[in-house]
């Protein structure tokens, strides 16, 4: 399933971080050198050629210098039957890739690994049996790791078709998230009209698209935690009960609103916060943790505070559950295997997008090479919606896109869907058909 | 919430078992000696004598014979605002009052108590401030204990009104273990099209309703469990996989038709038999554990069975949750305290009724003199469907109604309902309006 594992892979003994320079990344093949457009196959020779492409690659476990901008080659004829290789132009980044550096994510292979879970792009070559997607196909793929990299090889079956107006950011803003939180609410709870949610960490990515989904559904009341200075931003976005989890016990907080307690509670944190929300749960109620935020401290391995929040596991008995009817469940979308269900959830996604029921909010965008500042800022929490990263190499005179600029570009896709047309590393794009 | 403390309770010394006798109960006041048919209080001085009734008393913890039918005897001027007095036509037997002979069940108070938690009949007299219950009216009582007696007091938004075409067999059948069936699999777990759901003693009360229930959806797989001679009976019932567990590993049998398991486990047994409830589950299914029938083996209570199953019970953290993407649940109707609930749901199963899509299976109907006989038919497994009592006293000459003769009267209500109107203790039927 890795992207990466049919490819020749060339490792650099030192981190590439030459953002001055031009992407060290052949030109895409031209369309019209294709014989036949709906061909899978490299119809002509010069096409073997390798070709080379940068990548975010582990390096081994503990701080951000773990992670290398290496420059990786391949040969287009290696794609194996049911894949496709994608020119990726937007990744997302997860919690996922911030436990895998600390080697906290048992999901992911021993490094070097390139990681990422999650990306858009366009489909640059299809390999044989791959009858639904074409060369030029804008998409978003998934994988269980290897996304981060300029050209990512990966399963037909986990690459969709994006909408016209969604832009690439938000593509790949939406699967880990979206998916998260849609499987969470409507899978696993049963999210009805006139129910209440917690949601942890409101102002996340899995945050602000649980919050937008609970929105498709009349009368829901949410009680999202985020510090005081997000409150505005995640009341907008829908959040009926913002609380401060810094200054204030959002136990009591929500005791005051509803004395009675919530009906859900989705829970990222683990250790001590899963035995708070499931004293929060209504009768009937579940809690889903899907998540052990609370294991990251630091920038490397705690031990302490691992041990912590296996210690204050939520541990409990039936007979526990009878005597209150609730229910705990658990929820790690990367032991979901179920191809259909996946599939379904996606497409059900992109409906409530063109029906514009959900909107992914893009925090900001880095550049490869700005990795550690993105990962840092959503370990240091101060992020707000999704943090995306460019594979396409930072201009010396550009400014990281973050913040308000990005939440505009978010606002106005299509603006920045025709601005990105005009620079070089999106001729791509000129591909489709 | 006790039906029984406002009364005057004269407990006999000895067990009242005369069947041939007349019933020991006062005539009901005929309904035109009521001055106004809209008041709730007593209007004649007549009224307010002392009335007698019998009642299914525990008087201690243990075999068959703890359970006594006594003569009681009240004041119809004792009923408080709020409640309504009901002429009790058929109770209820459930799992819990096995449990509860053997000091069990901890949310019935300490013997001498009136058991019973669900019965049918008619009001005979209505409290100050009642205004949506009137005498006559046919109706479902709930209540926390003593529904078993001929009179009950209970709160009137514990009763609730039942349709013309059901008999009061099936009204008493129809609370417990259909708000059971309903709550978990509608309100806890998330039944939809095409689900599969494993359902233990398939031919129980609760099995029943599940099965009924299971087939107002859409695509939903039945897996069952019942002893071999009732599978004609469950298959025809909609159980899709009848499973003989008494000959047969379930999970290996299940794993046969379905290798991913179930989405839904609904466990009344507990102990070892939760755990592999679990084990069955497909990823975001759910083990819903609402028994632990396992501990019941003999009469008395039995410390080996108990340990057992404790030692057995089902005891997970939220890291094994995750990483198997499955939720657990507990259930206990009688911890459920929310009367909006209550009411919401009943109401919603007389619709199913009314719309031909739910109908209560009477196994077999008992008088109280046969509470024994009732009871070791429940303990031993030999129901299919609900097991009734009547407070009527037996006629000498009547056998027991029991197993095909109570499923053909199941079958015809009306007629049941019409042959009861001849019989004397039936009279008080006269007075609705």
């Amino acid at each position: 399933m890795s992207g990466e594992e049919p490819l020749t892979q060339q490792q650099e003994p030192e981190q590439v971080k030459k953002p001055d320079e031009p992407p060290p990344v052949a030109a895409p093949a031209p369309a019209e050198a294709k014989p036949e457009s709906g061909s899978s196959r490299p119809a002509a020779a010069e096409e073997e050629k390798t070709i080379s492409y940068r990548a975010l690659v582990l390096t081994g476990y503990g701080g951000y210098e773990k992670i290398k901008l290496q420059v990786k080659s391949m040969n287009k004829s290696q794609l194996k039957a049911g894949e496709v290789l994608v020119r990726v132009k937007a990744c997302g980044l997860n919690f996922a890739e911030l436990l895998g550096k600390q080697g906290l994510y048992e999901l992911l292979p021993s490094p070097p690994i390139t990681l990422g879970m999650e990306g858009s792009g366009v489909i640059e070559a299809v390999g044989e049996d791959v009858t639904n997607r074409k060369v030029g196909d804008r998409i978003i793929a998934m994988n269980r790791h290897g996304m981060w990299q300029e050209l990512a090889v990966v399963p037909a079956n986990r690459t969709f078709p994006i909408p016209e107006a969604m832009s690439f950011e938000e593509a790949a803003a939406l699967p880990v998230n979206y998916m998260t939180a849609y499987m969470m609410l409507f899978e696993m709870a049963n999210l009805r009209p006139g129910k209440s949610v917690l949601i942890h960490m409101a102002a996340g990515g899995v945050g602000i698209a649980a919050t937008q989904l609970c929105q498709t559904v009349q009368d829901v009341t949410i009680f999202g935690t985020a510090s005081a200075s997000k409150h505005e931003t995640i009341s907008q976005g829908g959040v009926t009960h913002p609380i401060d989890y810094r200054t204030k016990d959002y136990v009591t907080e929500i005791h005051k609103i509803s004395p009675k307690g919530v009906d859900i509670v989705l829970d990222p944190l683990g250790g001590s916060d899963s035995q708070k929300g499931f004293s929060l749960l209504k009768p009937l109620g579940m809690l889903i943790v899907f998540g052990a935020a609370n294991c990251v401290t630091g920038q490397k391995k705690n031990l302490l505070a691992m041990a912590k929040t296996w210690y204050n596991q939520l541990t409990l008995n039936t007979l526990k559950l009878m005597q209150t009817n609730k229910a705990i469940s658990g929820f790690h979308l990367g032991y979901i295997h179920d191809e259909e269900l996946f599939k379904m959830t996606l497409i059900k996604l992109l409906e409530l997008y063109q029906q514009g029921k959900i909107k992914p909010r893009i925090d900001s965008c880095y550049h490869f090479e700005e990795v550690a500042e993105a990962m840092k800022r959503m370990h240091d929490r101060q992020n707000i919606g999704k943090i995306i990263l460019l594979p396409e190499p930072k201009k010396s005179e550009e400014k990281p896109k973050s913040n308000a600029e990005a939440a505009e570009n978010a606002e106005k896709n299509e603006a920045a869907v025709s601005e990105k047309k005009e620079e070089p590393a999106e001729e791509v794009e000129t591909e489709k058909d």
